[in-house]
């Protein structure tokens, strides 16, 4: 069978495509003619529909030969191929927090996933001023079920290497990351921009610190060379849909292999942002609620999950049960000091990941919030300054509830 | 065209292997029959044999269905591959330290590299009390040049990534090294043994003592997350051979991805418990002086190639050139960091290996040169003890000068 060129489907082209799968014919229900298609592409790289018909909706997402926003810069077509498999792989432990893969067409790179019509994009929803008192706990559940399982501490490593493999081929997404977030805003690159001329100075004491770029090459390291886990790889407020007692994490096309506080420190900068962002008491408040209740659940949930596999006798190799089994003393320290390192790391992406929304290529909507360009530019200041801090003198704020005083004593 | 299926060459085999293929044939000279074949099988796992002609020697190594020395052990062939691709890997730098591969038959799982007859393994030659003063700075050269261009510190992530993962696939060996060198030695195993009765009180302590289990437990994650670099991965004085001014680094079967002080670790482990067997003063001041030129040099080239690349505009995405380019301090203040980290790896490792060798599966010849029995527990207690402690308090013996100084006080 000669495979069909890829092309990139129009609202016709996606009814079409729809309607030759039965299970998505029928979970639509009537015929093609009753669907509504709605494009909501909101992220840099894919297109993506909504469609509706009278028994339910679905999601469509299709690869772009090149970068949704930027036509000229070309890249490949396989990351829906990355976002499949990273739904395949974490999905048995975190059902309830993503969306089910309803299909994948390796010849199109077209995703369907189950329908989120009803959910906001949590970034969207924070900047309109709205509560999910639950979605941070979900989060920080959902990267510790992602995580646990897809590490050596849960598998045999021959396992762990042979799920964690595919994913170190995400080289396209994964050159975004080193590039936009680890490297380009450390130096002088023609993709940088920010709120000039108000944040020059800021931006240049930034680049002249030789702490923050020692500590920029050492995350870097961390990014590249350390493999705990598989991670979603970009996992910030826009990568987030809820609802009233529904979180979902979606768009895990970055997924790769490395520090699972990578995942923890895009969604606490990126919280820490909206702290700074936000123009109302009660949004701060709930930001810093955020932020300690996504570290709480996640390293609670990080520890429950390995103390049950040691108890259970079914721990990976790295931390091997027969030697913690009957020591749950000892079990425990080391978990302190993993969970510690992983801290660490989260505090400083979370940095990198300020750093880089501001100063770097991407940046983020949530401090269009704040009209006043004055207010916003003392506010995008302060919290680079706390990134800053955080990257210079890491020993003076080791624990992200040392991080939430310094950044509530600062934004107030 | 048909592959044939793997069968065991006795010599008249290899003989009809090598006299099959021109190049090898031609570099033996003469005739078949005119040539020597001689069986030096010396390792655990693999036939080995030297062939002599007229002109020149080759040596012949293939993998067996099974442990060499256990042939109830079954185990796949592919440890061939893995030696072959490492040997293609690394010998473009460090063509001077390794051997030259002549051919790889993937059916046979056999193997022709250049002879080192003459050469003899550095293990044995040091336990006859021979000297090689060059040695120890040559395997600290090859382990810089082995792994820093192997590194995303010399590549882009991609190029290393693509590097690195075929190696991460050597499960059959890795599980060797994960079982009998990070963990069976921490609990009851019945491949455990040790000089029994005189040593059965240290073993017990080392196997109650909760620091040392934590930090096996520690090393284990650090083995398997932390993807450093391309590694020999079996780096002890048994898988070198030594003539006066050559040395040769042999046997790359085991290698993986993985931190660099695993193979800086076994190699100074190896050299500790030599200090501790060696009969006379003059074998401990050598094998102190050893272990103080191979950290030497390892530490001096690996920093060299990183300031070339850096200065070059050429490294890798770890510690990108354009943060470093044009602050030579903050790069030294890296690359302290990072050789330090390496440093405290390659203690922990030494000391895992010194514990497995002498509790565990498969033990070293060293000790043999010890004939009184009492002296030879004596030594062996030493130097158990000297690891556990490393173990259990690395911040007490941060670097390879506080260990060589405390070995030297133990050993006296």
């Amino acid at each position: 069978m000669i495979r069909p060129a890829y092309r990139t489907l129009d609202p016709a082209g996606i009814r079409a495509f729809l309607a030759a799968q039965p299970a998505l014919a029928e979970r639509l229900g009537g015929s093609r003619a009753d669907w509504r298609v709605r494009e909501v592409s909101d992220g840099n790289l894919n297109n993506v529909f909504l469609i509706d018909g009278p028994a339910g909706g679905v999601c469509f997402k299709q690869s772009l030969p090149h970068v949704r926003v930027d036509p000229d810069w070309k890249m490949p077509l396989d990351r829906t191929t990355f976002e499949a498999a990273y739904l395949r792989a974490v999905r048995p432990h975190v059902s309830d927090l993503t969306t089910e893969l309803l299909h994948f067409d390796p010849d199109l790179f077209a995703l369907v996933v189950e329908s989120l019509d009803g959910h906001v994009v949590l970034r969207h929803g924070l900047m309109q001023g709205g509560d999910w008192p639950e979605a941070a706990a979900a989060i920080g559940r959902f990267v510790a079920r992602a995580t646990f399982p897809t590490s050596p501490l849960a598998l045999p490593f021959e396992q762990a290497s042979a799920l964690l493999a595919p994913f170190a081929r995400n080289h396209t997404l994964t050159r975004i990351t080193v590039d936009l977030v680890l490297t380009d805003p450390y130096h002088a690159h023609p993709r940088n921009h920010w709120l000039s001329p108000e944040l020059d100075a800021t931006v240049a004491d930034l680049r002249a610190d030789p702490a923050v770029r020692r500590r920029a090459g050492h995350m870097q390291a961390r990014f590249l060379t350390c493999r705990q886990a598989l991670l979603h790889g970009d996992l910030h407020t826009g990568s987030i849909m809820v609802a009233a007692h529904d979180t979902r994490v979606i768009d895990g096309e970055f997924a790769l292999p490395g520090p699972i506080g990578f995942d923890c420190g895009l969604f606490v900068g990126n919280l820490l942002m909206h702290l700074f962002a936000t123009p109302t008491p009660e949004g701060r408040t709930r930001a810093l609620r955020d932020i300690a209740q996504f570290w709480t659940h996640f390293r609670r949930d990080f520890i429950t999950l390995w103390t049950d596999a040691v108890t259970r006798g079914r721990s990976g190799d790295a931390y091997a049960a027969p030697l913690f089994r009957d020591d749950p003393a000892s079990l425990r320290q080391v978990q302190d000091q993993f969970l510690a390192d992983i801290e660490a790391d989260t505090i400083a992406f979370a940095a990198l990941e300020i750093i880089r929304r501001l100063t770097g290529y991407a940046h983020v909507a949530d401090f269009d919030a704040l009209p006043d360009r004055t207010v916003r530019a003392a506010r995008q200041q302060a919290v680079l300054r706390l990134a800053r801090d955080l990257l210079a003198d890491p020993t003076h704020i080791p624990t992200i509830a040392a991080l939430s005083a310094l950044a509530a004593a600062r934004v107030a």
